[in-house]
């Protein structure tokens, strides 16, 4: 059981020196084919290399061919017995990811539109899903105690439950690009996240269920080698920038691990900040209230800080559910109310925002930072909520 | 055995009409990502947008995804029964496609280096070996009649058998991407080649192996469905390019099928003008012989025609190898020779402009009939080696 993952743990630490001395190397590349942006939270106006997610999205997938092999060890040379099941998984998690990869770095490239973006994670999961079918169809799922008189003890949920796992899918590559826009951001949380569920699957693999998590680890491993060097070019101020690439090959790596691997529900756990975000953003994100192109915090280069960036309406304009939400928020002090004359000025509703309304302005490795922290408190949560929490919905 | 394909005929037309349409909707977003050439064989200067060989890649692929649970019919809600080392191979097959469909896209926006182009093909086959030695791992390989004396009737070649394969996905690629350059060559060939193996698998169909080449067949007729499209649009005179994605997306798919089919020697035969192209390109490939930047026929605008373009050289500078070459060549007639002062002038060596030696200079649609022409005939002389000759070598 250790050997394979002793050797996935070498290889990713070897595909992360690779990684971090790659990138530097190919800069100079994406700016040459006009794949670069400019920081908007700095002084210089210097060309950054954009959609480096790519890279190591590609040393992640160099990584794994090469570990296929390993797992199967002996049944290699055995004609018999060898697991064509759990090979298939493998091959078609690494079919999910790839077609990801390529798709977002196509979105990178050609900015393609938002219901593309909808799409693709949805086409790109679809043999995650065949080879659910096949090897499990197990769309059972069991009721919480609290509901078990209406329900029953388990429902079968049949084809919902393959809805709800490429909206799973759809969430995680969108949840981690809509966290973003600061150094480090994106990237940090997903290394977050990959560790949380690291750590979940070496607690688990004591568990009856271990060969589901020992499959998670071959993928978080590498993941979280190739994550980190991206990482430390990533990290502020910022040589490189990530691009959606890599949220999507992200955001789908995760999905793929928890539909596999049978804890989609612990993943979301995980993604505790991102569907906040998600909820905090929604009004904008379906123009309820006046979204404007960039909701970015605004870098005030005077202090070298970083301030809340506003969306500013007329209250009377809203419809009204539009009404009723900047209510809500403002009861809740979700967000800044400013009036003047005619108009209402608020905070773009991103957690970035929040954060800068509760903290004051603060400088951008700072706020990273700050967020990033958050993240791990809702790792920790998260596994409260997983462990001691668990008894009371369900029989451990 | 015939629904599959049926299904699979629908699909390829449907996805025909989906690509044939998409395509011209696309080309802005390419222009606009930087991605486009300018035609050198026209007299205007128009962007034209390269690379869409991604777009019927990926139609390619959703097509391949939404077809996947088809061939497995029944066995699908039969849980003993299921094939899982035949949806295994499709998995991996379209794992090689897309991986080397990503690293095409890429290699097109970044412009990677040479050898690059040698590694990508390799990495990118990974998948499919390791499926391929889980599944047969049959490296014997029967021997020629008249060499049966020295080897005897079959010789085990291990290992060299895999190299062998990652070779022909090296060679697959590359052969058709330096047979480029005149509007629908790559294309063209392109489809030529997969109609070839198409209808050798449906003479197959009623062999002993017909399994392997309705495997096969599943790939082709969306290959042929979707390229066809992209011929449309590449036609004299072209409105798209097709990028070096196409015809590593191409080739890839040619080694997959010709590989898991185990008729990769048949599928090389259909390759004879890539083949001789690879040869007679090969002294310029590896500078034995000096190669200028493009080796392009030269667009005469006064007429309308293409005609040869040429390298100059002092012949002393040549090395031994190289004078050999190129006298050899001279011999057989293969080259255009002619002296000045000190200086010898030839064609650049490709089958293009070995065809403008021997035609005089053409107009450019009828340059590209010709070669596909070539193309045609040696895929007839493919049937007849393959057929009628081969019980010489074989007893069949």
């Amino acid at each position: 059981m250790l050997f394979p993952l002793i050797v996935s743990a070498f290889m990713s630490t070897v595909a992360y020196i690779i990684t971090v001395r790659l990138i530097p190397k190919l800069r100079d590349m994406f700016i040459k084919a006009n794949l670069f942006g400019i920081d908007m939270s700095k002084t210089t106006s210097e060309k950054v290399p954009e959609s480096l997610g790519v890279v190591t999205g590609c040393t992640f997938l160099i990584t794994m061919f090469l570990f296929i092999p390993v797992p199967f060890g002996s049944s290699l040379f055995d004609d018999e017995s060898f697991p064509h099941d759990e090979f298939v998984e493998l091959i078609a998690a690494l079919l999910s990811i790839c077609c990801m990869l390529l798709l977002g770095f196509a979105d990178d490239v050609l900015d393609l539109r938002w219901r593309h973006k909808l799409l693709l994670p949805t086409i790109a999961s679809l043999p995650l899903l065949m080879v659910y079918y096949v090897n499990y169809n197990s769309t059972v799922i069991i009721v919480p105690k609290p509901l078990r008189e209406i329900f029953g003890f388990s429902v079968k949920v049949g084809i919902f439950y393959y809805i709800y796992m490429g909206m799973l899918a759809v969430f995680c590559t969108n949840a981690i690009n809509i966290l973003a826009g600061i150094n480090g951001l994106e990237v940090g949380q997903s290394v977050i996240i990959a560790m949380s569920i690291a750590i979940f699957n070496v607690v688990e693999l004591s568990g009856s269920l271990w060969k589901a998590h020992q499959f998670s680890l071959y993928f978080m491993l590498p993941y979280i080698g190739t994550t980190l060097a991206l990482l430390k070019h990533n990290w502020y101020p910022s040589r490189v920038f990530v691009g959606d690439t890599f949220c999507y090959f992200s955001g789908m790596t995760f999905a793929v691990v928890g539909i596999l691997g049978h804890f989609s529900k612990t993943t979301l756990l995980f993604f505790i900040p991102q569907v906040f975000n998600f909820l905090y953003s929604f009004p904008q994100l379906i123009h309820l209230i006046p979204c404007p192109r960039h909701r970015l915090p605004k870098f005030n280069s005077k202090i070298d800080k970083l301030e809340i960036s506003t969306t500013k309406f007329r209250y009377a304009d809203l419809n009204v559910v539009g009404k009723f939400t900047i209510n809500l928020f403002r009861v809740f002090r979700l967000i800044q109310w400013h009036e003047k004359e005619d108009y209402v000025i608020t905070n773009n509703l991103t957690l970035i925002n929040l954060v800068l309304l509760y903290l004051g302005p603060l400088h951008e490795a700072k706020l990273t930072l700050v967020l990033l922290g958050i993240q791990v408190v809702c790792s920790l949560l998260a596994f409260v909520i997983r462990y001691p929490l668990a008894w009371i919905f369900y029989d451990v």
